[in-house]
């Protein structure tokens, strides 16, 4: 496979290439783990929150637990989206969402070392152009890692309950071509979209792929993991220059 | 791949052997297609609905819709679960499954042919077992199909918009094994849980794929669609005897 | 009254008699007692399921407790009705059954006797065509008595609380003619609807009667309620067969 | 029978004997009618609101509707009961009487002489001393009847389109005693509790009873009746008093 | 100043003038203190209601805490307005307002003398000809008062905790003339609009006021505070000849 | 008055002086105006959308509408406040603020020169420290003038219906000192808690004052608007050389 070699993209890009990250951290002054996460044109605020208790159903289970909530401001589409405390419910799409980014990093955390304790990420978009979900779990992974490194710090804990790095991406294929980062315009118009979210050792932790507009085989599948694979190595160096081990 | 001379699971099956399938249809007098789709202890009730119109960002776009909706009634599941009616909302889960089921159907619809109506497919587990949204997409191509096929028999069709079948299964890992159409006890267990959406032609619509308990890799992932593939072409089987050719 | 003399209804019964009564017990697999309840067309699972604790007002009382749900699929009607978990609550007309179904088990139930235990009742209509409500009371009192009798059977509880049997039919004036057991289609024309529950020895529980077209007179309501008693001793004798003696 | 004969009650009425009724009429400045209708210490103000549409399930039928809403305030009660518009919706028991009194207005009201119109009833009970949905239901009939002749004497109705008078009570059984109008004391230890919905040529609109504590019978069913009958119409009596004839 | 000398307004009041006042005290049998608060055609039922506990926020604080909840009957108004019960959630003016009642009590309120328990007061409105929420104010404070005594006199309390008396009333500006205790008509007309909180003592605990049509100036606020001044001035000399001393 | 001679707070600011202001604009790309406003460390993204149609009840009325929706982050106070669209409606406070917000623009917007068409604003605190409305107001103003604006430049409108610069500032009383621009930590400690909005020309808007602890008097009240004039003529100073003439 040769990705490299084929013709750009409209913002110039190559096919495997993604676009410019830019990681500002802490971005808040109260959250115990903050950064705003920037691919490009997408912008999203992570938080990590410790609160002391679990949930119900851990009630005198040994465990911590970590969830995820997502949300996007009205305006950070190109058309004004209804608030959803307007509306009075989260819609669908935020549901998965959020569920998603609690699971992924749920995979990469050893609750069992966390105490009986929560660890509750927000994810805010105030920009989305396209991949956001997946900008959400790559920044999440970084606030809960400076929630968490806040706690040893404390000597709250031993060391750190994190298993490994964990990075997401999408992928999908636009006009008969499969390319990475896919921006808002691409996205619309992908016959293919795809979500991989995977950890520091290129191991898979979810993937989600649709078949927007026909049906896709074995070889888009493993193109798709391959360029995948590679655009989160990339995002877990840049992770591991800011957080440092995970010990 | 000999998944044949693997030993057995704990119902007697072979790992990539599905559970028995039994198809009741038309099952209910009322709806436009119905089906009880049974796969081992799995029971779902599907039906399609017609409705001479489309949805409001659908106006003037000549073209229909179609649409799911799922749920479980109290007791399909071992402990009583609250009614969503009572609690005021439909949960996440619930959600995500009904999206998944009518963005698969849509997937296989040439909605440009059925004219400015809607299809409502509602899935209702009776009987939870595990594979619940698999056997919904499984079932409700059905009852699509047949919804359609009576409008074209009404001359409200020309020819039936159907694509192509469309058949799902859950793949998964347990215990080290990988294996197909997860019961309930096994998918509590498992290391790695997918569900597979997949054509009459054997290419994918949907593959959401999860580590609830270890990361996974290439050649799970590889092994997955063999087993998924396999069996979703049996389920396709099944659908191509009972509904007959797509024209 | 020789309402067995008069002329035949549109399916052929006469004026007094019930439509073909079919019970499937135990139905589902995890309930605590279920069944399938079908009067001619209509067709209504009930569920029985134990929860070990009552409600916060009966707390510290030394009683037990019996609730009831009551919902419809979608399609169980002519029309596509809209779900109530999307419309985000329960209508009028579903938490008026519910409250009926629940208050009739209670009034032959002593519930001094349960335990501090709940008995959940979820009714779910399949297929609606007249007497939903009824049916319910009618089904939903054997699947009570078989999660009643399966705590007594794991000595749980000395005796069954059950003080006797209950069944309930409709009743009605169609087209200047009083009949019992209505259809749909004589219930969307009826002058008078009545539902009548009834005990096994023959008093009343309930009785709600509604003037759709016309009032009524004191007359009607005698001829309503001998058709009414006939009817639901019938049910009872089906009860009697299928639980045996309530102790 | 001789129920005048029978000892007395509590606050010394005879069991066929009604508290003291007293109508405010107009009560409120705004309403198209309105009145207080106080029997004994149970205190509601009905008004009728007149709307110049029909629902949408009405359009283009050439008819009006009358329907009605029921509330209490939060301290109409012994204890103060939480508001409904606090806790987001209405109550099984709100939309259960609510619905009794539109439905019982329509069937005295011949809508397909009121022009394509609505008129809004709402019952709010100020003070709860039994007896507040048949009060509600007593009260709504004039400020209906009121709001129809204003739209008469303004030449927008022909006639009135009232077929009849329309009044309600309680009946039940109290320590074996049948007894009419109960209070709340009353109707707090009542075995058998009974509301009665007739017109003015004493026929039946609605019967709802509900054995409480115990299952009642034919008899008791008989002497209800004669209790209700007597009691709805001295009701009647001081609504033509009031109303004059209904033309 | 003289605004005695100005002209009258459309019903006859001076500028300064306040309309008449009426309080029925108590109004209704079952609250701990009530009154019907009519000032002019502006009607609201004040009730108070004791709880014998304190919301979660105030556990273990050894203090007690004052609320209010305010409604509108859905025909108090000119035009019928939609019942906030069966919208599902109340309007922002209706909390707005309900905040401003409770804030306003509390403020006149030494809590820490209340004992571990809540009051509870319900503001609601069932004729509404402008100035509804200071109405709802000053009769509230009757209520409470009474509410209180009811507590002392039954040696719960020692003393009661209200440090002084509370009025509150609407001043505005219009068609360019200042003026006191504003009519629906009025108020719909206003430049400006204000509501003044003040004590018996004549400090201010609330000022809202907003320019509805035109900015206004600080002279424009002098007066506007004058006139509040003194209208608060005779509220409070109605409440201290009703209440008496607050000892 | 010498506010300036008196002692520093805790951040070293005199009591007559306001925190650093930071504005970037614009701060999104798709919103037709947006500024990220900075107030010490109160930041809120304030966004102008327009939507070209106005709500019902202004249709045929030739005029168009500005409106305003508030929220916070989970994250932007010290601890973590639940998400309202996971609550499921928007709280007091949240409506009180956006409707203050709203009618604070419009009072300063000849919505008749505006076209039929509505702009929407938005105010997401993203960091509260004090003065997020205050902030929002001020910063919304420089969001809705960019929107406008844009209209002009695009011929959509012959000149900006702006009709004076907008700004809104807090005052209060804390420990017996009147000060402007409260922060967080002074605010909780308040005596007594105003915001002010005026207008370029020094006239007032809004007044919101409220009595926290103790009761205050006109002397505080003169004082408060003098410390608020002098802020907001800063404020509006800042908007001039940002937005320059209103034309």
């Amino acid at each position: 496979m040769n990705l490299a070699a084929r013709l750009q993209r409209q913002d110039g890009r190559r096919y495997d290439q993604i676009r410019p990250v830019n990681i500002t951290r802490p971005f808040l002054k109260y959250a115990d783990g903050s950064v705003l996460m920037e691919m490009g044109d997408t912008k999203v605020i992570c938080t990590a929150s410790i609160e002391e208790k679990v949930p119900p159903f851990l009630r005198d289970k040994e465990q911590g637990w970590v969830t995820a909530e997502y949300a996007m401001l009205p305006r950070a589409t190109h058309d004004r989206t209804t608030r959803e405390a307007t509306r009075g419910k989260q819609g669908g799409r935020t549901l998965e969402i959020q569920r998603l980014v609690g699971r992924a990093l749920r995979a990469v955390t050893d609750m069992t070392q966390m105490g009986s304790r929560t660890i509750w990420i927000d994810c805010d978009v105030i920009q989305a152009d396209g991949g956001t979900r997946t900008a959400s779990i790559t920044g999440a992974f970084i606030a809960l890692a400076d929630a968490l490194m806040k706690l040893k710090s404390q000597n709250l804990l031993k060391r750190c309950p994190l298993t490994d790095y964990l990075a997401a991406i999408s992928v999908g294929k636009v006009g008969q071509q499969n390319m990475v980062d896919l921006c808002y315009e691409e996205d619309s118009l992908a016959e293919v979209d795809m979500n991989l979210v995977m950890t520091g050792n290129g191991r898979l932790i979810e993937i989600q792929g649709t078949a927007e507009r026909a049906p896709f085989d074995k070889d888009d599948l493993d193109e798709f993991l391959q360029l995948g694979s590679e655009a989160t190595q990339q995002l877990v160096t840049i992770q591991k220059e800011l957080i440092g081990p995970l010990t």
